[in-house]
């Protein structure tokens, strides 16, 4: 299965493209689509919209991935992501892909086994986990393959129904162990 | 020239094409796009880019308006209205056509002569300035109608240069004093 995952933003989208290959997944594609602050909004939202279906084309992913908006933010944040968030969406919905939604809790619990981790434990944890050769210039792009890996983890069963997916698949991977407990 | 008139929202998405003809808008087209509440987001937002973007291909307009979003509201209710009208500049910005934004209060004051008046007064204003012969199902249809109708006016330039833009238009237009004084 191939997962795109995106943490959409105004300013910067970050997205990743994820194939599961046995039970690592593989960076397909990754990067941040980069807007300037002196670009009109409608401009930015075309830039979101178009990369985003480009890449759609370019892989196939089967799903999107997604993270809730975060509501503590002020209404004019809100209106501006949900702006960049909807032309988002709308990429992979007309193209017959469909949505699903995590919250970040969510996506920091599935990655980094804790629900308040930090954007720098995310990135640590997507280098070591995606065997990433270089770190992401933005936090958007670790973000986006996060919740990319957190809808790759949902959607295997098998670990599921086993119970304590995040610890047995430390059990599989002890170096992951070692590497987190250092910082 | 051709205007298209959007007033976004997740649920109902109003919209009005107008044509300048002399003087007096004509009305092309307006309406709703209606979404149902039980109806998954990602297909809501399809919903209202493909419909806009069939009425921008059947009527070509020149020009988008719509409404600067109303800041008062929650950041979870500012997100939705945010996507919905991402979707809708999206529409109008591959084809390129360029988006003007007016506050409610612009609009408002350019279609009633008063920034505060209610949705019952525009839409009141609408049926007689655009001649509707009925009144549409909901005031999205006449706020879109309005921002529309605002942007017209804003693109007179001859009328503007004279000063008091909506003095001069009720000074040609007696029977709208009539009227509006009715209600």
């Amino acid at each position: 299965m191939i997962v795109l995952g995106v943490d959409p933003g105004s300013l910067y989208t970050g997205y990743g493209i994820l194939r599961t290959q046995n039970m690592s997944p593989e960076v397909l594609a990754c990067g941040a689509i980069e807007n300037r602050s002196t670009t009109a909004m409608p401009e930015r939202l075309k830039l979101i919209f178009q990369t985003l279906s480009r890449l759609i084309e370019t892989f196939s992913p089967d799903e999107l991935a997604i993270e809730t908006a975060f509501y503590g933010k002020n209404a004019q944040s809100a209106l501006k992501l949900g702006q960049a968030r909807g032309v988002s969406i709308l990429a992979a919905v007309v193209k017959g892909i469909p949505t699903h939604e995590y919250s970040p809790r969510e996506v920091k619990k599935a990655v980094v086994g804790n629900g308040t981790a930090s954007k720098e434990q995310v990135q640590a944890m997507m280098r070591t986990i995606l065997r990433l050769k270089r770190v992401p210039r933005h936090f958007d792009t670790t973000d986006a393959l996060a919740v990319a890996v957190c809808h790759l983890q949902s959607r295997q069963p098998r670990r599921r129904s086993a119970g304590a997916s995040w610890k047995s698949f430390l059990a599989t991977h002890p170096e992951k162990i070692i590497i987190s407990s250092q910082r």
